[in-house]
């Protein structure tokens, strides 16, 4: 193990402590765990409810302690985005993983045939019948796979049932891939405004998808699993039926984008579980104070980020360079040194910010995890 | 030391084989050694026909090899942006490092003690009287400290030399603080465009300290280090001869950001040197393809990147989503698997989402060097 951070070991001493979470050092990725706990429970009763397997997306938060309770709160295992976050998550222990992207090359394929080899259940997507090629010239054993269907979106996967059949066939040439089912995830579907404009969107792409079901099916392919929604889309992706596997990331920790885009749609009502611990590191501006949380403690891709602790509940925040944040002053005087709590703009890239989450409950922090998969993008 | 990810154990084995840097996987940052040594040598050519002592700051790369290059170079030492930055510095045996940003609290304060107690040459700034205070009531000998003026931006720093005369009284106050000068950086300077509207601010920024230096020199101060100064203001910082000690941050990669606003100035001639290698991940789409270089490849702060590699030189990049990017078709065919090369938006928060640089001469892979303080924001 690398030596800890000073930091880190000088808190981890005052684990369980009364207040200690009030000593954690900011910024810091903040975990309330019965917030999180909630949120698990809420989104494994409603994917039962719907008959929908669970995989969560660890490209949500890249920690593998997160991924183990997920899988004992219910899910079926979990999706990762890359090659690199999936190996990270192997390597931590998780049995079930789903890689989301297509990859390329013979030394990507390689990777994937070794996690192939030594996971219990390692799946993969692929949306070109060179993917297929690759990926068998180098199976020490079978590999599944799943076709990834584009949803309209033109990000990856195939764009219509003429090229899924074709890496279809291509899959069926390899006798060490394993044809399981398809892939159809909308990632700008999660974040529409309005519970019936983000149905109306999910309904289109799933006609898109069943086109391409019904080629496939009818070349006599198998299709045990079809995956694909988020958080933002399950209401819809349950009404539809056409999902058997949902892959949602942000609900366990929530984020303001989603707050915006969801509001009090069920698809929203999750806790805010994750928040940023800042500092105010200097006060001698009479209209605002600078707080030690700026460009690489928050995403920057989505709206900002807003203070929750109650006294700055109307101060705007503003970014002030890589390590500050600017914060408007509210009506009562604020001193040097406070503390305060922001709702992340956006989870993913916030959290990819972090070295370690630190889970507390109430006020008492309670575990520092790491995040193994962080920065683990190729 | 944690296990290495298994993709660059893989790679590693082929540092020095012609053509690894075509290997090396993606997303990935690439430090083109040619060029950065003709930075470093420019930047430290310029510093000392300006008689300027060279510092460094690491927020920019929080690599420790990166730093010792610049040492050997002819930089008398490095800033750090933050505690937890300066920590992981001095663990890879950087010997002089100046903190930039106040800190707070007696834990911080406690931290900066043992850098001070560690270290051969260890400083810090103040910018209120509470924090000498702090630093004073742990010291467990002799603190370098500086006052941090404000430039006129309103971040950090005493805001007048009333307020900087109450930090000296402080300091002085303190029998363990050594009072060694002021700090005076304006980051909202380093990206005027136009050579002559950045010295016409620096020029303003340095009336304003000069007021604060002379009054601090009436209370029989002995100001030996005034520091200050980026890339983007060298120029002005060294026509004005205020700054003893200036404090470039990006002149060793460039960016994006940095092109934009100097273009052919002298600050701007530094060549571009760190690139972001990616690869084409999907080309299924008629009008776009899909690289693997998204939101946690690049910073979102600033301007977009840019492709490097010529056949996508007029291919528009946008972001598209946390793991890939979308690159407008060029006139020629595109395959999947292609790869190419981006110049970084801002290279600070680009680099912060990485774990290693690739060291590359031509197309020979020679060197993966771990980011230490990646992620230490603390």
């Amino acid at each position: 193990m690398k030596a800890e951070r000073p930091h880190l070991a000088a808190i981890r001493a005052l684990i369980g402590h009364p207040g200690s979470r009030g000593l954690i050092p900011t910024p810091a990725a903040v975990l309330d765990l019965d917030a999180f706990e909630a949120n698990l429970a809420r989104m494994a009763a409603r994917a039962k409810a719907a008959h929908l397997a669970l995989r969560p997306h660890a490209k949500s938060h890249k920690c593998a302690a997160i991924a183990h309770r997920q899988i004992v709160a219910g899910a079926v295992g979990i999706c990762c985005a890359k090659l690199a976050e999936a190996e990270a998550m192997a390597a931590a222990g998780i049995a079930s993983i789903l890689v989301t992207s297509p990859i390329v090359g013979p030394a990507s394929a390689q990777r994937a045939a070794r996690l192939a080899r030594d996971m219990a259940d390692f799946r993969i997507v692929i949306d070109h019948p060179d993917g297929a090629a690759e990926l068998g010239a180098v199976a020490q054993g079978p590999i599944q796979v799943l076709i990834d269907v584009d949803p309209g979106m033109g990000r990856t996967g195939v764009h219509d049932a003429v090229q899924a059949v074709e890496v279809a066939r291509a899959i069926a040439a390899q006798p060490n891939l394993t044809f399981i089912g398809v892939q159809c995830y909308g990632g700008h579907w999660q974040h529409i405004e309005g519970a019936d404009a983000r149905a109306a969107a999910v309904a289109d792409g799933m006609a898109r998808l069943q086109i391409v079901l019904a080629a496939l099916r009818a070349t006599g392919a198998d299709i045990k699993v079809v995956t694909g929604g988020g958080t933002g889309s399950f209401a819809a992706d349950a009404a539809q039926g056409v999902l058997t596997e949902v892959q949602p990331g942000s609900y366990p920790f929530m984020d303001r984008e989603y707050r915006v885009a969801l509001g009090d749609d069920p698809d929203g009502a999750f806790q805010q579980a994750l928040t940023i611990a800042a500092s105010v590191i200097s006060a001698n501006h009479p209209q605002w104070v600078t707080v030690d949380a700026g460009l690489k403690a928050f995403a920057t891709d989505g709206p900002l980020p807003v203070a929750l602790t109650e006294k700055f509940a109307h101060s705007p925040y503003s970014f002030f360079g890589d390590e500050h944040g600017r914060l408007m002053r509210p009506d009562t005087a604020v001193a040097r040194g406070e503390r305060l709590d922001f709702m992340p703009p956006h989870v993913d890239p916030t959290l990819d910010r972090y070295d370690v989450i630190h889970l507390v409950r109430g006020d008492v922090l309670q575990e520092i995890v790491p995040l193994e998969a962080r920065g683990a993008s190729q």
